[in-house]
């Protein structure tokens, strides 16, 4: 018999994302480990070696590591020096690479990695008092967008700025905010559309369908798809050459604003996205999949669309008293098994496949509305 | 807050079957439960809460069952008294019922219960030795099948007697077994057919699709579908019937031969079934989420068809260095984690979707190939 290497992944983090994740481990034959800080936390409830650690203490990283063959995580808002550190010692590889999410994590140096890797996106200026901001809003016309360098979230940390009034208010946070600001050039966009591209050492890449994402409350609440533009060719391009530059390894996700003048990027994301949750039942391999073969280095090829169209619907806050409710025909229930329900959290959501995007999503509607009791 | 009321399934076993359960109960917020000897089984490698055990002790299972709202096994081999008396002590429902799963283990009953409800199967005799098995051979014209009343599996048990000198060999096994034998009459069968039908309490169905099943060393080796046959429109109505009848709650799985005269059932296995993985990858709801459904008395509808075409491919005996090998585009691994590889074992399935069963079965054949190092 040969003896049989079983590759360990570790997840840090115990959210929804480091879950489905590491379901998708199960089925794949790998084994998935969890450091977080509860048992009770989402991912820790669907694994055999869940590991109760601190993602901001050295010694509970280093410990973590040493147990896995490869780590990755599900929020980019890790201390990076800790984690340069603790991989060095560990000589465990983190994927995407650290250095990429200490990048994509601060949104100053986010916005020129776009620049320098002519990425189309919205000017910007460093803002990092309200005197600063002053100056921006006159730059940009007296509309634009300011945002928290740092952990800015489901809106979190950004403001849209109209008028003195909207700005004034913001005067205290601006001068008394660590992290620092960037303002944005206010875009005025037709729709919301993400896309979701992995790519691997070797440099394959399987770029996900392009969709619709809808935010209420600035925190997506729908995505429905797929959609064609005949603007995605040149922006395709662009990012296989950014992502090369990068030696980018993993899943990468582009919100993006469709605009008059073509599409642009609003934000990345270096990790598996909700915007491609879809993914789970309406390609023949899903976002977690991809993402998980693309740290392994194993070959990527683009997934097949199942459905001339699908959709994806939040359920944000809902706290059924049974889960397992009437659901519409072939409508599917991801539940991330929260402890806890605070208002605005991500509870699971619902997806579906139909003949376009339009009946899925709204077929997702009628069944979100049963769904509340 | 509305307190929120957690489904919690027990599964008795740890094989792939419960495995795949249970990875299917995270993803609809539902917490699986695993019973079984040892923490390095396929099931209890997924969940937070296995419990060691011996399936066949009674405070074992009373044990388990005291902690789970419901409970369901994926063999249909376990001791129906030590069951149902830990079913009645615990006051936890097992489905489908210990009745039926009784019932069904015994090929004698099976043959009984199918011939009561006037479901088309091979006619038989009870055979206990040698001398009633010559009997049978001459009543079957000098082609019959013997099989082991209980146990068998995987073609375990099962002989196929086309000559006295075949019969001849058996003497010793048929005059020296406990469990007894029934002969059928041997059946020249076109192919092979497998049915999973879903029921739950209220009496909804969900029919999966037919689909061809090809068995090598009387092993399944693969399946496509979906197979389209006239004779399905009056099988389906006598199998809605019979499990009408018989109350029967969870998926049924029918293997079946297609034959001149008509399709025939050969056996039935009241549990989730191989010959419906390819559901995981091919249909809106795999058998897993529908099973789980229907114990639960969730509403039923048929899961659609997401291609033209689709194949499984067992992955038997195989021990791959690593699990993660170079797989052929769109094909998906499942993998169980067995932790030893004997010769025989099913270690994880294959499964994609084509434009036609025959494509879908091809690219799986290829990929099989390049599965072995």
């Amino acid at each position: 018999m040969a003896v049989q290497k079983i590759t360990k992944i570790g997840f840090l983090g115990g959210g929804q994302l480091a879950r489905m994740l590491a379901l998708k481990c199960h089925q794949m034959g790998i084994i998935p480990y969890v450091l977080s800080p509860s048992s009770h936390d989402p991912a820790a409830q669907v694994v055999q070696h869940w590991h109760k650690g601190d993602l901001y203490k050295r010694s509970d990283l280093l410990k973590f590591l040493k147990l896995v063959d490869i780590a990755t995580f599900e929020s980019e808002f890790l201390n990076s020096n800790i984690l340069k550190e603790a991989q060095k010692k560990s000589k465990t590889t983190i994927l995407p690479s650290v250095r990429v999410m200490s990048l994509i994590q601060d949104r100053k140096t986010q916005k020129e990695l776009l620049l320098k890797n002519k990425l189309p996106s919205a000017s910007y200026l460093s803002v990092s008092n309200f005197a600063q901001a002053l100056d921006a809003f006159k730059n940009f016309n007296s509309q634009m967008v300011i945002k928290q360098r740092h952990f800015g979230y489901d809106g979190y940390g950004t403001f849209i700025i109209k008028s003195k009034i909207d700005l004034n208010k913001l005067k205290n946070t601006l001068n008394n905010n660590p992290y620092g600001f960037i303002a944005e050039a206010f875009i005025p966009f037709k729709r919301e559309l993400a896309l979701s591209v992995c790519r691997n050492k070797r440099g394959e890449f399987a770029f996900l369908p392009l969709v619709q994402s809808h935010q209420e409350n600035a925190k997506c609440l729908w995505v429905k798809g797929p959609v064609a533009t005949d603007k995605l060719t040149s922006l395709k391009l662009k990012i296989k050459k950014f992502m090369n530059n990068i030696n980018y390894q993993g899943l990468l996700a582009f919100e993006l604003f469709e605009t008059k003048a073509g599409l642009l990027i609003n934000e990345l994301a270096p990790r598996v996205h909700n915007s491609a949750h879809y993914s789970m039942n309406a390609l023949s391999e899903d976002q977690f999949e991809l993402h998980i073969k693309a740290i392994l280095n194993q070959p990527l090829t683009r997934p097949k669309i199942l459905s001339s169209g699908f959709a994806m619907y939040n359920l944000i806050s809902v706290a059924p008293k049974r889960i397992h409710l009437p659901l519409l025909k072939n409508v599917n229930l991801h539940w991330y098994g929260k402890s806890e329900h605070k208002p605005g959290r991500k509870m699971g959501h619902l997806s579906t496949t139909d003949s376009s995007a339009d009946k899925a999503l709204n077929r997702l509607k009628k069944a979100r509305g049963d769904f509340k009791i």
